[in-house]
């Protein structure tokens, strides 16, 4: 089934230890659509400036994620630029430019109306709100956000967090979202704030869903899905993002969504930031086959399971 | 199969969120002792002074511990002050008398002398040596350290690992062993100087053992162990030592060593280590039952198992 995605699409430069980058395709929207692209048809809405040009379409193009969407503006693309020399876990921001993204208005191109999956990426939550209205039929709404609009755009974050069925963010988030510093007392409040399941991503270790009853007394379940120990993390730019679509690319793949297709949905995920910080920017997924990504599964099998 | 661990039995003062406990029994060996208890024979090397007592002794022999090693020294036992008031992942040290522990010499009962497995606690890696080298028909032995003797004692520790087959230490530890900041290149280079496999402990996100053919271009095996997601840590003293106690604990109740049996004595070193930090100091374990730590198991199973 077709995921409908909203976020960014931008060119980002990075530099981490293992070199430096200047403007490679990146954003959110970027890297949710090509890690789903290998699950299921992807369709995208982002606004891109007279800088994003034929190059930068083929990498959506070679992946078949349709971008109808993808509105081109006058002006500039959104600009990122960061670095991760002290820690790959954290980004340090030097520069952002929103450019055309400032004043971004989603516009919903029909032929995406039956989509029945939908992803908002992290942008602003009234944007994000527009396009959840815009989509009331869809079967399953998931969605990230940053510290940033927790912090100081909160009463229109959990507007959105009403209409989410799975809510995707890391540790520092949660626990900022819930006001506490428990991650599991964290997760079960931040439960009730309307998402069914929330799945918390832990970077180099990995990724916990929690759901399911939540009530006083009864805690949410949990599977925790682990990450690759990998010998070189190249670039940690889009790991998150790259998750998400593993995660929901597998799960609108799948005709019926059982609590093991949510597990192997982890995997996937997990199998897919892997990947992604492999190489720069979108390099790795880009170039990915659909075989690797079933080798690496099962690797992420051997990797936690007893027999 | 008998362990003999040789380690510190002390008193410690502790504060965390959860509150404070003053002068409860703590030390690795003790922590380990009562965690691997649960699984098979076990026979404590250690030093106490005069302010050890009845008392202390009886969690020892409630749990069948042998502790025919368990010196008694003029003086007083070793005693380590510490809060975790800002951070449950590390601890802050407020005081450190070594006391009768500064004098330890190591004495092996003959009675200890048929033990097939030998764990060296936290030590001073000369002390560590020293019971290694006493001790040299052991089937298996592993053992753990700390920052103080990777930094300061580098040759007296590469001696001891030398004589090791498996070594239980956290990230921070692996990376300065093995001056990488990347776990994978850093583990792979610990394997290097002994151990046949490290088992790196992650805190609140598990552990990883890193095993296998290591030489260039062959990457090691990995399994990894999650951490149980806790609504309430309230000590994380002994966190590492009951896992270790678990791990060790299982693989010497096992008539053989199969990979199996490895992976399901990660899982145990976990479960162990979950149980450690619901209570203050050894609350939780000296009053826990084998069908809670089954039982707990079988969670772990549960969190991160696809089927």
């Amino acid at each position: 089934m077709a995921i409908t995605v909203v976020g960014s699409v931008a060119f980002d430069s990075i530099e981490t230890p293992a070199g430096r980058r200047d403007r490679c395709l990146g954003g959110a929207a970027t890297y949710f659509s090509l890690a789903a692209s290998f699950f299921t048809e992807v369709r995208v809405i982002a606004v891109v400036g007279e800088d994003f040009g034929a190059e930068q379409l083929a990498v959506f193009n070679a992946r078949k994620i349709d971008t109808r969407g993808l509105e081109h503006a006058s002006g500039k693309s959104f600009f990122w630029e960061g670095s991760y020399l002290d820690s790959l876990n954290e980004a340090k921001t030097h520069t952002t430019d929103l450019n055309v993204f400032g004043a971004f208005e989603p516009k919903i191109p029909d032929t995406y109306r039956d989509s029945e999956y939908l992803f908002l990426a992290n942008i602003d939550p009234v944007l994000q709100r527009r396009v959840r209205e815009a989509m009331p039929d869809v079967k399953l709404v998931a969605g990230d956000t940053m510290n940033y609009w927790i912090k100081d755009h909160r009463p229109a974050l959990l507007d959105v967090l009403l209409g989410l069925d799975i809510l995707l963010i890391n540790d520092t988030e949660t626990k900022m979202l819930a006001g506490n510093n428990n991650l599991v007392k964290a997760a079960r409040s931040v439960l009730t704030m309307g998402p069914r399941m929330l799945v918390v991503k832990h970077g180099e270790y990995g990724a916990t869903a929690f759901y399911g009853a939540t009530h006083e007394g009864i805690g949410a379940k949990t599977f925790r899905a682990p990450a690759l120990p990998l010998e070189e993390v190249v670039d940690p730019t889009g790991a998150g993002d790259s998750f998400a679509g593993g995660f929901f690319g597998y799960l609108a793949s799948q005709k019926e969504l059982t609590p093991g297709v949510f597990r192997r949905a982890m995997f996937y995920g997990s199998v897919m930031g892997s990947f992604a910080v492999e190489r720069f920017g979108t390099e790795r997924v880009q170039n990915l086959m659909r075989e690797e990504i079933d080798a690496r599964f099962e690797q992420f099998r051997e990797l936690t399971h007893l027999d």
